[in-house]
């Protein structure tokens, strides 16, 4: 049956969250509506289910059809009848079987800090502001320990019966100016992992804290270590990386 | 008599331009508004009125008042005050006589214009989206020949009795992705002034023109000549310059 993959980002802050859900306003509800002006009624599944106020720019998703589509016609269509806070970037034809979900390698997020006195009103749908000092190497090397394959119990929200081991590839923090940013590689995270990461990174930050107490949170495997989670208006989905990509793959970081 | 000077920020998206207005939410409306609890009834000037929809990083309001003030204090209480989209980042007692709108030596404006095919949701706050495949290199080649003492009558908004005489000290388009960003700077600008340069250039950038046609535009000082206004939200007032800045004064272009 013919595939398809949609490229598409938007600004998370009038949804409540991507995942459908009964009689709210959701990406994945307006995306659905949308399509089935063109295609009837599809089941779509995406490669990052992002929580409530949490942004994306290279957000994934793929859905099969009866019969062959015309891509370019059914852009038009979407971003015609989409809220200007959601953007189709591309259509294309996917092989047999893909599935943005489970055919995923890697996804790429960023998390953005805002970390003056004050707080910047054109950033501000995007960032967190942290008005204290933070120390961007002390909070770089804290998530560079995370990097490997580990029980990430003590930054996923409680789901029993689900394994909590996951493998980070990249991690780091970059200051540039007032602005900290994080950007983090796995081949997937389990629920509030990136903004339960951040959360923690900043306490170790503004503390002048040992790096190294991200280790013994990491170990701890227990919630109750981490320093809960970071608001979502700073976390953005970048990048989801297939095993076929010729372009678009993360740079390695 | 104690003069002070505020730095500010703002997103303009919700306001009807930076001038008070009776009966509309403005800028000014707002920061006299919170203002008046702290300091009693003052007359604020501005570096730069903007327009409604237009921001500002670096905003520069002046006031006099009576008595000293304690500017720490001052800026906490407004910034209590203040709605998220407005951000005072500093209040310092300025010299006799310093008045934010005259004795400003230079303004430095942005405009940026997001150049792909579909627009991107979260940029769409500031900037201007044009479809069309635009040639930066053009475009940067016409507002280089703006540069000068010249009469702007083609970029101005008509205002009978004043001059357009202006001169521009600095301008040009760079291309960062899809992202193209102009940075123009003049002692004073006249009303409407960067954004019709802005309309002027896309068209020149979009025809693959002659850059030469923004020099015969400029020659007719006939605003007819110029291709009307751009978009509000693709500009911001970045910096403002006095001349006894010891830091923060405009990078040369």
């Amino acid at each position: 049956v013919p595939t398809y993959r949609i490229d598409l980002a938007y600004d998370g802050t009038g949804f409540h969250g991507y995942a459908r859900q009964h009689g709210l306003r959701t990406v994945q509800g307006s995306l659905e509506t949308a399509l089935f002006y063109s295609t009837g009624e599809v089941r779509t599944s995406v490669a990052g289910r992002t929580d409530r106020g949490v942004h994306a720019a290279g957000q994934v998703v793929s859905f099969e059809v009866e019969e062959r589509l015309d891509t370019a016609r059914l852009q038009r269509s979407l971003n015609r009848q989409l809220a200007p806070e959601i953007a189709v970037n591309r259509i294309s034809e996917a092989a047999a079987g893909f599935h943005a979900r489970f055919s995923a390698v890697a996804r790429r997020y960023r998390y953005r800090v805002w970390n003056a006195p004050v707080h910047d009103p054109l950033l501000a749908r995007s960032v967190w502001h942290v008005p204290d000092l933070l120390d961007a190497g002390a909070m770089d090397a804290a998530v560079r320990l995370l990097i490997g394959a580990h029980d990430f119990a003590t930054f996923c929200r409680k789901a029993p019966g689900r394994t909590t081991e996951r493998e980070v590839t990249g991690a780091r923090w970059e200051r540039n100016g007032d602005l900290l940013e994080l950007s983090v590689v796995a081949k997937a995270f389990c629920h509030h992992m990136v903004r339960s990461i951040v959360a923690t990174a900043v306490e170790i930050g503004r503390d002048g804290r040992d790096p190294d107490s991200m280790r013994e949170a990491l170990e701890a495997r227990d919630r109750a270590a981490s320093e809960g989670t970071a608001p979502p208006q700073g976390l953005t989905l970048m990048e989801v990386t297939y095993p076929d990509d010729t372009q678009g793959s993360l740079r390695p970081m």
